[in-house]
């Protein structure tokens, strides 16, 4: 019977394994000015049809421009509305502490929803080899 | 024997996990003007390399013009073409519905090789967790 | 005993499934003059900060021109240095073959530092079925 445990264990982290990942997405935005506005509308769109979708943001380099204090999209609208919005849905926003380090900028010049990462592109990986899906908007 | 067998089944589904989403791919176009040429190329070259792949194409936002009924690329020549040589190869093209409703548009609108999928990046999350690759073009 | 040996085998296995792509990562470079800069960046901190991570570089279309014997960034700078220096921390770059037949290009008008692979779009996805997370710069 102790066997028969063992075999059920198995096949528990075996079904665990295969489910492990689902509905996990990391959403990758590297360049704000050609991606924050279209990625923030997939991340909106994916939680209306998927509201269980455990979604991250991770963003680097010029991905991390629409997090900062005061940022405004091409039409003059804040982006801090539609972050906030987000993020009170569960979904994460997560900035790369290199950049900060590369572009001299600190972390109180970004809105209170931002998560900070060492390296956005260590943190993509990480997440894809935890099971999420990657989407480059 | 019994618990043999159970090992053969378990054995059987984890080799069956690992060789799972083999020679599966989805290719994401979001902006048919900067991919949906390379992208067909890239798709061709593919089944040419790897003729057992399984791929499927996933269109949202203005990723979907190129499956338009007489869409035509920067050359003027009709997308229609390359794409009904890759459906009848296997591909498939996937039409996000959100984005049809976002920007008006029609099902008969749309050549009759496109399928159409509830959510354009819900479907991408999805896939990959079924064990498609993913490349964007 | 036997079948407790099984067990362990199969386990060994399933660990080893999921510890598998661990630290593995594709970069996709299709396109030279607006990834290769950020690529290379890209790479060299994400071996700053995970200097264990196995990178292997897929390029093919425009995105294998930086690998040309005598190609410069945009700002005049041989792109030979930065890749030599990360293809000596252990990161391969690799060049699309039907790249090269498409653009009448020959192999030895490459850097001695790039690989070569039968195609690109291929290469990627294999990969990522062999675990390793996908970013493209």
């Amino acid at each position: 019977m102790k066997l028969l445990r063992l075999f059920a264990i198995t096949l528990a982290l075996l079904a665990g394994g295969l489910a492990w990942g689902q509905d996990k997405v990391v959403y990758h935005i590297s360049d704000a000015d050609t991606q924050a506005l279209a990625g923030l509308r997939n991340v909106r769109n994916h939680l209306d049809v998927d509201p269980k979708a455990q979604i991250t943001v991770v963003t680097h380099g010029n991905g991390v421009d629409f997090l900062m204090e005061g940022a405004k999209d091409k039409n003059g609208s804040p982006y801090a509305g539609p972050v906030s919005a987000l993020k009170g849905r569960g979904v994460t926003f997560e900035v790369c502490e290199i950049t900060l380090k590369t572009r001299n900028l600190k972390q109180d010049q970004f809105i209170q929803e931002a998560d900070f990462t060492p390296s956005g592109v260590v943190r993509l990986a990480k997440l894809q080899h935890l099971g999420y899906a990657y989407i480059r908007p």
